[in-house]
């Protein structure tokens, strides 16, 4: 797990990813020659901070969101949002601008979110919640650990993988925007016909801790039935533990999958957390054990 | 008016519209030979579960969607809405899953929606409006005349069609999402520089009974004025007695072609009913006979 | 500024553009050969009412839309909006229908817009605020400065501009629709990474008149930190005046290019203005004169 909680401290709001992006590349360097097939690497500017991983002949794609929810700062001492945090009062806020690093506490609701920084900082700063690790036997907390999971399950998942593509999108907390040209990237080069979205859920009153990796149905989305079907068979045959989520709202990389030029089938497969988008994302080690687990076993399978 | 009748017997909420795309196919392939001109079919798991039908040399495509709103299981015995149902207490709702046939209640509001079948359902199972058909000498009311009355009309243009796309696209009343991919395959395949949505809109102050098929000016989106203007003038000239919309809400699958990468003009065309999204959709047979025929008299003239 | 006050007397309610196009198609031709650079010029029914302009080897494009917020009649005397006006009873509306010249005064509120013209209009007819151009030292004010102040910066622009696109578009105040196919022609012919939306953003507490063109961070949506970072920096080593703005709601035609299957960075820049969607639009000459000189130093060192 020690990549886990490297990636847990480094810090990457939406539009500013390249950070977390190069450090993924260099890991990816420096472990590729480990993993059972060599990848394809495509990154740079080209494809602003993403990151795609070709490994042998993909029929399918993964896909895992580096950014994080956040907040920017506006005028005077004014914060607004970057994707939706949960805006608590006097919680740890950390970032850096051209003065300097900053070291502040959030203040007030979310009609008027604050700062108690002592001087100003440069409009359009980005701001982070500080980050925390907790582990015990049962759980891992954090902040981030929407989406540092679903990073760290993409790239558990290199280590094994024959035919796939691994890609680590961004933008996807402030509406997305990556997905577009990663799939047409994708289908020009060498194209897929599914699409899993490496990412984390809720956990709600049906979808409950250490009950498994949630395969989900539907969010404001509705992916095609016929592979979902397919995707929840295998999961039976794996053994794995996992559980169904039916929601109505939400949504994920797969929204643009689903909207894509392309007939691509997708389904968002992830461990489901408590206290979304606050600085105690709150896991089941078990259920972050079975998403580590059924990547490997679908990607040979679909 | 067989065809319609077994069509609307047909369940398809969207995401699972693979046995109506199955049915339709099949009634293609059996009346093909009579029609005036043979179509290329384009079908199977490349396109989803959507038909695409080629006549001659295309100038305009027609775009069907052939899914409907419904529900699905969520968790005990509550329902979420596909697309925007009425939600009626007391509504018969059909459906099926690994357990077996469903017959049950709506229960409850907009805010809580549940079934009061006696056992639970599998999650993510898809509800439909038990059918009930009903026709006079003047209307035709059933669930589901939004959209199959528009897949109706699309067939019975096939019959005489010489030139152009028939479309039969799904998902439709969730968000769209197959539109994009279709209107790639035809970009791609032979171009088109028009399109008419073939579906059902809204009974409303200005729009009424037996006053015609409606020539829809806007909904939330606004196609191109000059081809709105010439679509109206060609219905002026043909004597089917048509009437004008302005809506500033709702949406068709014209949205998806306005923002498609293509300069496609676009426009709705189809009867009015009462009752949208109800068990009881109401629609005028006049009108339905003025849709009916528009269709082939504007496919051979734009 | 003779060709700004010509195109602020031309109205281009979204999805009737062609007569402002044609306007401008015609302004270019007449001045194309006293230009620095010739180009290559993209017009007619293929890119519906908007017109590209290929200057060298570009490497970014400008975009401004030529389309304007107004009303549509619906039926009796009902108006709805066409994108998001400022609905002010008494406000004068001027448009045109079959059967003449149409000259009324707007009646209601948000929830019911109406006018008092004393016969009926034809359904879907398009009115724009009544023009009222004023100048004085310090200030421009009329109908509809957004956007003509912006088609005015990218035509000024083409009188020195070496490489790049300048590009009309349509529909943005109606959600848009022509940026895709834009993108699209754009990028198989020749291809950018960078984008620059030429268009006017609002007075606000952290943006103020007289202190230069604005800059955006964010708006809804944002651009990537490393080319907003470049943007800014060049910005500071031209001397030019400008400001930076960061909020949380709005959007521009750089949404479509944030949403394009393409990698390309965008930058929102342009005058801000008081009294937005309003016949009386006010804009600080200066903070227009930066908007001009701001394009051509940037385009010249992106």
């Amino acid at each position: 797990m020690k990549f886990l909680f490297e990636i847990l401290k480094l810090y990457s709001v939406s539009g500013d990813e390249s950070k977390l992006s190069e450090f993924i590349l260099h890991y990816i360097n420096q472990r590729k020659n480990f993993w059972k097939v060599l990848p394809v690497i495509f990154s740079g500017e080209d494809f602003h901070d993403c990151i795609l991983l070709k490994f042998g002949e993909p029929r399918t794609a993964v896909f895992a969101h580096i950014d994080t929810i956040g907040f920017m700062s506006r005028y005077n001492n004014q914060l607004i949002c970057v994707g939706g945090p949960e805006i608590i009062d006097g919680t740890t806020l950390l970032g850096k601008d051209s003065f300097g690093e900053i070291y502040c506490k959030l203040k007030g609701d979310e009609n008027d979110i604050s700062h108690d920084f002592p001087r100003g900082l440069d409009p359009g700063t980005r701001l982070s919640f500080a980050q925390n690790i907790r582990l015990d036997e049962k759980f891992i907390q954090a902040a981030y650990l929407d989406n540092r999971l679903g990073v760290y399950a993409a790239i558990k998942l290199c280590e094994t993988i024959t035919d796939g593509w691994v890609v680590f999108s961004t933008y996807e907390e402030n509406g997305g925007g990556s997905m577009p040209f990663l799939l047409k990237f994708i289908q020009d080069t060498s194209p897929i016909k599914q699409a899993l979205i490496a990412d984390i859920t809720w956990i709600t009153e049906g979808v409950q801790f250490h009950k498994g990796v949630v395969i989900s149905i539907r969010d404001k989305f509705i992916p095609r039935k016929k592979f979902i079907d397919r995707v929840i068979s295998l999961a039976i045959d794996s053994g794995i533990p996992f559980q169904l989520e039916v929601e109505g709202y939400g949504g994920s990389d797969g929204r643009e999958v689903q909207f894509s030029p392309y007939a691509i089938d997708w389904c968002f497969i992830g461990a489901a957390e408590e206290n979304v988008h606050t600085p105690d994302e709150k896991v089941s080690l078990a259920d972050l054990e079975a998403m580590l687990n059924i990547y490997p076993y679908l990607m040979e399978r679909l």
